[in-house]
């Protein structure tokens, strides 16, 4: 019986509501997992994610496997236990963090050779060891290990990642034993005779799930909601469809209308970090002057616990102030936004109204 | 009928448990305010205070009328719309952080004229501008405008700061026009023969409440406790005994002892933010290599949310790498950890088991 089941689907669009179901939650898909890199949300108790109801969380292997290292969260008893979710969670692979964060890194056949910033330490990352890391963490969607090219990126390297990307699946493959569903990833940049290519082989291995990687690597936005759409016609229909690292409000709902499933960005906390609220007229940058008697929330029809309390006036006070519950505050916000945006967008799907649904302006406010 | 209450008395101190009626709730004594300087309780939402029964909070004066300034609070509709917190705040007068935060400090009969650090803005603050500020902000507790003297000074100095401090304290009474209950501010450094002298005529105003300044202001922490001590037993014994700024859990648990009943101080938020976590235990300095596999909670008996969820081990990791989470779950763990410390207190004097409380080491674990 397969993990992921479609309980509804869009006339207008390739959108689909269903449910996956992991060894710890059944997630509700189209899904936001709120970013919780090192094992935290930045920002966000995990009382309030429960509380909202979200049911996975994404956390970064490169970033565990460095700090505090499989052995110490072996000895807690899994990531899990180590972190104090007991919901589901996603890891990445590590495979883009390599490429974005090492240095000295050493690309070959057999994995990735880098040393980690933090400390200088060195690692080797090859598929296996992604799957030895993620299975001793316990997670319920492992990712296999990927190479992401860079943008731009020689058409060549290009084609040496899509190679490698699916060679190293296969491995992942084999070599992962659970106790999660594994995830293959779809590269091939901007070049969709790639994409088109390389999904067929990725398909082949029958994996539970399938993401697009290396979208919103530095292209336009035309050109990744261009490859996101392309990239999702490719994947199986009847598997879970995972856009990786995508994106804004807008973005989502057009990747859902695309047939994606889950996502993961940093964008609610890193830019609630930064002062930049996510709202239903468009995004709010809290600091601003014109916000200085503002006594409204950040969104009116926001039932977030800021929103039910603050108003933009006291907010950007505390901002300008550089108080420390400033951008903790408009973390809260904006990932409530966040679960909220993505309930509704499944509420719409099963409604059939998904047509209708208007995604909030990417203006400023 | 006074605001303030006795309930119980323990025979062992001179501690009392009881409440103290404000406009915006009943507070139980002993009670600690968390701080809330500029109307945020650094890395806590107020909904976690109201789920641990915290009736209220302390912000300054100071910081609220440099900025957003007493007219954006006006039009908010006073202190605890423009804030978000609809139990009770105590004010300061201003007129600690003037001496301590202002530059170009002029003191005169009149009042102390000072320009904000922050932005260079001049201002004059009387004790007829303290009650005009307090008064507009609407707090529960308003402090008399005093003059707090440095550590050490000069006899001299300290002497003309309870001079003046009782000449403020004449003209704050006759100025504020509530809605709260206006205490006074015993100061008299560390000389006893200057509290004492001050201390008749602070009470002859007849005020619903007194507060003990001027301590732990860089004295020895021998010398903050026999002040203490001293200056509680100068005060009206049906008047709730406010002791400013103060302190560990240990100091707590000793100046509700000689009498006290209203505290506040920045230690847990601020300590929280640099690492430290008050247990029952003592200290635990979060960063230390020894955490580093210590899978056990903060502190074993804690049921804050914190300690039901994660690991010393988890939360040095965060703490090492600088994550934003770590500052805010150590604060979260402090606060609830003091205000169940006080509830602890309270339900001592309550028993008659007040002698034996033992309060958490100082110590580091």
């Amino acid at each position: 019986m397969s993990a992921f089941r479609i309980l509804a689907g869009d006339t207008a669009s390739s959108a689909r509501q269903g449910t996956l179901k992991t060894p710890h939650a059944e997630i509700e898909t189209p899904c936001f997992l709120p970013v919780g890199t090192r094992g935290s949300v930045k920002g966000l108790e995990f009382d309030r994610l429960e509380e909202w109801d979200c049911r996975a969380v994404l956390a970064n292997t490169y970033h565990l496997m460095v700090r505090p290292g499989i052995e110490t969260i072996r000895r807690a008893g899994g990531l899990h236990a180590f972190i104090g979710w007991s919901r589901a969670i996603l890891t990445d692979s590590g495979g883009f963090q390599v490429m974005s964060l090492a240095s000295r890194r050493v690309l070959s056949e057999e994995g990735v050779e880098f040393r980690a910033p933090e400390d200088g330490t060195a690692h080797f990352l090859t598929p296996e060891r992604a799957m030895e890391l993620q299975s001793g963490f316990g997670v319920d969607i492992a990712m296999a290990l990927d190479v992401c090219p860079p943008f731009p990126a020689e058409r060549e390297e290009v084609e040496r990642a899509c190679r490698l990307s699916q060679s190293w699946a296969e491995r992942s493959r084999r070599a992962y034993c659970g106790p999660g569903l594994l995830f293959g990833i779809l590269q091939g940049g901007t070049h969709e005779d790639l994409r088109s290519r390389a999904a067929g082989p990725l398909a082949a291995l029958d994996l539970p799930g399938y993401a697009i990687g290396g979208v919103a690597v530095g292209e336009s936005k035309q050109a990744i909601r261009r490859v996101t759409a392309f990239s999702a016609g490719l994947l199986p229909s009847e598997k879970p469809r995972y856009l990786m690292g995508i994106g804004t409000p807008a973005d989502l709902l057009e990747s859902v209308r695309a047939g994606c499933d889950l996502f993961d960005c940093v964008l609610p906390t890193r830019n609630g970090r930064m002062g930049h609220a996510y709202t239903r007229a468009g995004e709010v940058t809290i600091k601003h002057e014109r916000f200085k008697e503002d006594l409204t929330p950040l969104d009116p029809a926001c039932r977030c616990p800021v929103c039910r309390r603050h108003s933009r006036a006291y907010l950007r006070n505390l901002f300008v102030l550089k108080d420390f519950s400033a951008p903790m505050l408009l973390s809260i916000h904006n990932v409530y936004f966040y679960l909220d945006w993505m309930r509704t967008i499944r509420a719409a799907i099963g409604a059939g109204t998904l047509d209708k649904l208007q995604a909030p302006p990417e203006e400023k406010v």
